[in-house]
C-alpha cells in the first residue's frame, strides 16, 4: 500500500490544448485530495506544446520546457509522460514509443495512436514493465476502461453496444427534436462548436471506431483492428427516419457495437442502429455517451456520462496517473498483448436480426412488385412496409422492417434492388437492436 | 504486473448459500479467463457453511471443511477469505476480524458488518497491509466502489443520489404500472421471492442506508457512522402519491443520497423521493439499482445493473478477488481510515429543496385556511396545492408541492399541521430532486 513517505510522482505534459490544460488543473485544483488518496504527491516537472508563449491561463513558470516533445520521454526528472497531443502518427507515435522503452508510464487520451498502433506499444510497455493507460481515449466522463478491466473483469462478456461519439448523438438528437434534416443540424453544430470544421471523423464513424476496438480488446481478448471493422456513418439519415423509428417505438442512434457470435468469432461494427425506447441507451440525449455491457454473470450493466470535454477528459488522465501512483500496472488490454487472439473478427456482414431498410423510388404503380421478388430470392422476409406522402413529381421515401435477417443477405437484396430503374440512389440499411 | 509463474492465490469461502456458490461457480466456469487477466490461478482451498451435508448441486469435495468458520481465518493453506455470510455481528465480525489480523485479505459482500464496524476493520486491514474489499456490499452489478475510487477518483464529489435497493424499487415500479396500493404490492412481491418474508429492513430503508454510508465514506472520506443517518422507508405510500407525482413530471424512487453542503458538511439521508422523468434514475425499473454521481470535474455519470441475485453478486466478490490476486491494494475508504474527516455530518434536517406534503384530512369546508397559517409561520410558500376527491364521510388527500424550504422548517411546520383536529395521522414528507 502507498505510504505518505513515498517519493513524488513525476508528471510530464505532452500538448497544452483543451486536455492537457484539464490535466494540469486538476493536478493544482485537487493536489490534496490526490495524495491523500494515492499517499504520494503528483507533480508536473515538464511540459511541451507547439507555442511556447501562449497564454493558457494557467502558471506553467516552475515546469522545465522542451520544444520537441519527444523529448520529454529521455529526462531524468519525469515518471510519467501524459500524451495528449493526438494523431496517429507522429510526434505522438514517437513520443509514446521512445517513453515506453525508456521505462516511463505513459497516460493518452489518443483513441487513434492505439486503435492503429496498439498492439505494438502495448508490447513495449509490457516488456518494460509499465503502464500504457488510456482511459481518457473512450467516453472521458464514463470510467469504462476500468469498468470492462476490473469491475466486470469476473465476466466473460458477451456483448457491448455503445453511444461514444457526442457529435453524432447531439445531431441525431436535435434532428429528433426540431424535425430539421442532417445537413441543417450539422451547420448549427459546427456554429455551436459540437462538430469539427471537418466533421468527418465523427459522422462518418471512425471516431467511434477507434473507441470500439479498444473496449473490444478489452473486453474480448482480441486483437485490437481498425481495417477489419465495419463503419457506417450518420451522413445519409434523414428527418423522416427519425420519425418512422419513433413509430416502431425506437430511436436512431449511432452504435459502436462488438458481440460474442456462437461461433466464437467477435463481431464488430459501427452503425446508425435502431435502439428500443425501453433500452437505457435511447435515453442517451446531446453529446452525452452511454454503454451498455453484458456479461455471464453480472447480467446487465449500463453507464452514462459526458464523453469529451476538459473536464471528463483531464478527470479520466487523472484518474489513470493515480493508478500509476498507487503502483498498480495491468495488461494494456487485459491480457498480455502475446495472448491477444489472432483469429479474424466479424463484420457486418455477420450480422442477425431485424433490418429497417429506406428505398427513394418513383411514386408508380408496381414498385413494390419489382422490389419484393428480390427480397424473397434473398429469403428476406417482411414484417412491415411504410409508404408515405404521394407525389407524381417527386421521389418517395419507402420502408421496409424486415425479420430476422443476415447482414450479407439483406446487403445483397438491397444491392440488387439498387439496380431497380425505379429505385433512387442507394438503399439506406439499419440494424434494429434488442436490448 | 503479474505473471504466469506466481503462485495461485488460495481462497476460502464461509458461507454457501446463494452468493457463496454464485462466487464458486465463476472461479470454475472462467477459471481459465481469470488466470489470463490476473496472471494467477485462482483456487478454493477451505469452505465452511451450517450444514456440512447439503447438496448445492457443485463438487465441493475437494476442499477442506471447517465447522466453524472462524478457523479458517488460521488455515496456512488460505490467502483471501470470502465472506458470504452477512449479519452485523458473529460469526461474520470475528471471522473477518481474525483474518485481518491474521494478515489474510477479505472480501465480504456484507452491508451491515462494515456500516456498523468498517472503520475498526479498515484500521486493522491496513495495519496489516491486506485488503478489505466490499464492491459486492453496494449494488452487486455495479461496480460503483471501484468507479468512486479508481474511476472517478480525480475529483472532489459534490452529490451522489442511488437507488440501492431492488426490493422497494420493484415495489414502487409494480405500484406505478398497475396502480395498487403498497400492501397488495408488498404481499405479491413476497409470493414471487422479490421481497423477504420480514421485509423491515428493505422496505424501511435501512439496507439503503448501510450502503449509502460506505458510498459516502468513500466518496467524501467521512466517517461511515450509520447512526447519524436519516432513513425513512416507502411503506406510508400511497398508490395516489405515485399519480400525482406524475402530474408533476416526477416518479418516486427511493433515494439514498449524499451530498457536500455550502458549509463543507456531508448530507446523508435516505428518503423516497421525487424524481424527474428527464433524470437516468427516473428509468430504473423492477430490482434494478442506479447511482448517479457528480464530481467537480467529470460533471455527472450514472450507472444501472442489477443490484443482487447470485451472479451480479459473485462478479463483484470475484472481481475484488482478482484484484488481490494482481496485487493491487488499496485504503478500504479510499484514505488511510486514520484520515477519515470526523466532523459530523448533517441529516434531513439540513436538507433545503421543494417538498412534496401529502396530508390526509377531514372534508369539510375551512381546512386550507387552517393550514395555511402554520405553513406561513415556518416560511414555507406554497407552489401548488392538490385536493382530490370529495366525500362527506371519508377522509381526502390534500397534496401541497413547496418552493425551496428546509427540512427543519419543513418538518417542523408538518409537526404544527399534525396537530389540527382537521388533520388525520402523519403528513407524508417527500423531497424532490433536481436531478
Amino acid at each position: 500500500m502507498a505510504t505518505l513517505d513515498q517519493k513524488p510522482l513525476r508528471v510530464a505534459l505532452a500538448g497544452l490544448g483543451t486536455v492537457g490544460i484539464g490535466a494540469y488543473k486538476i493536478l493544482m485544483q485537487n493536489a490534496s485530495v490526490l495524495e491523500e488518496r494515492t499517499g504520494r504527491q503528483i507533480v508536473v516537472t515538464a511540459i511541451s506544446a507547439r507555442n511556447q508563449s501562449k497564454d493558457r491561463g494557467v502558471d506553467l513558470a516552475q515546469c522545465a520546457w522542451e520544444d520537441n516533445p519527444v523529448n520529454l520521454a529521455s529526462r531524468d526528472d519525469v515518471d510519467v509522460i501524459i500524451e495528449a497531443m493526438g494523431g496517429e502518427n507522429d510526434p505522438a507515435y514517437t513520443l509514446v514509443k521512445t517513453a515506453l522503452e525508456n521505462k516511463k508510464h505513459v497516460v493518452t487520451a489518443n483513441k487513434a495512436l492505439l486503435a492503429y498502433h496498439g498492439v505494438e506499444l502495448a508490447e513495449i510497455a509490457e516488456r518494460n514493465n509499465v503502464s500504457l493507460c488510456y482511459e481518457a481515449a473512450v467516453a472521458g466522463g464514463i470510467p469504462i476502461i476500468k469498468m470492462i478491466r476490473e469491475g466486470l473483469g469476473a465476466n466473460r462478456i458477451s456483448g457491448l453496444y455503445g453511444i461514444m461519439n457526442g457529435t453524432c448523438n447531439y445531431i441525431l438528437t436535435t434532428m429528433e427534436r426540431t424535425g430539421e434534416d442532417f445537413a441543417k443540424v450539422l451547420k448549427d453544430a459546427q456554429e455551436l462548436g459540437y462538430a469539427e470544421a471537418d466533421p468527418t471523423l465523427d459522422i462518418g464513424g471512425g471516431d467511434s471506431g477507434h473507441k470500439l476496438v479498444l473496449l473490444s480488446a478489452l473486453a474480448y481478448g482480441c486483437l485490437p483492428d481498425f481495417k477489419n471493422l465495419s463503419v457506417e456513418g450518420i451522413d445519409h439519415l434523414e428527418a423522416e427516419d427519425i420519425e418512422i423509428a419513433a413509430e416502431f417505438g425506437c430511436r436512431i442512434k449511432l452504435i459502436g457495437q462488438a458481440t460474442k457470435l456462437e461461433d466464437g468469432r467477435v463481431l464488430q461494427m459501427v452503425a446508425p442502429s435502431l435502439v428500443p425506447k425501453t433500452s437505457p441507451l435511447a435515453h442517451v440525449d446531446g453529446v452525452l455517451n452511454g454503454i451498455f455491457v453484458q456479461g455471464d454473470f453480472v447480467g446487465s450493466s449500463f453507464v452514462e456520462g459526458r464523453g469529451a470535454g476538459e473536464g471528463p477528459t483531464a478527470s479520466a488522465i487523472i484518474a489513470d496517473v493515480m493508478e500509476i501512483a498507487k503502483g498498480h500496472c495491468a495488461p494494456v488490454f487485459g491480457v498480455p498483448s502475446g495472448k491477444l487472439e489472432k483469429a479474424p473478427t466479424a463484420t457486418a456482414q455477420d450480422w442477425r436480426g431485424e433490418f429497417y431498410v429506406r428505398l427513394v423510388v418513383e411514386d408508380r404503380p408496381g414498385v413494390i412488385a419489382d422490389i419484393a421478388p428480390i427480397l424473397r430470392d434473398h429469403t428476406i422476409s417482411i414484417e412491415s412496409l411504410i409508404q408515405r406522402g404521394r407525389s407524381e413529381k417527386e421521389p418517395v421515401n419507402i420502408v421496409i422492417m424486415t425479420h430476422d435477417a443476415k447482414g450479407e443477405d439483406i446487403r445483397a437484396a438491397c444491392a440488387g434492388i439498387a439496380d431497380l430503374p425505379c429505385v433512387l440512389g442507394k438503399p439506406l440499411l439499419m440494424p434494429v437492436l434488442k436490448i
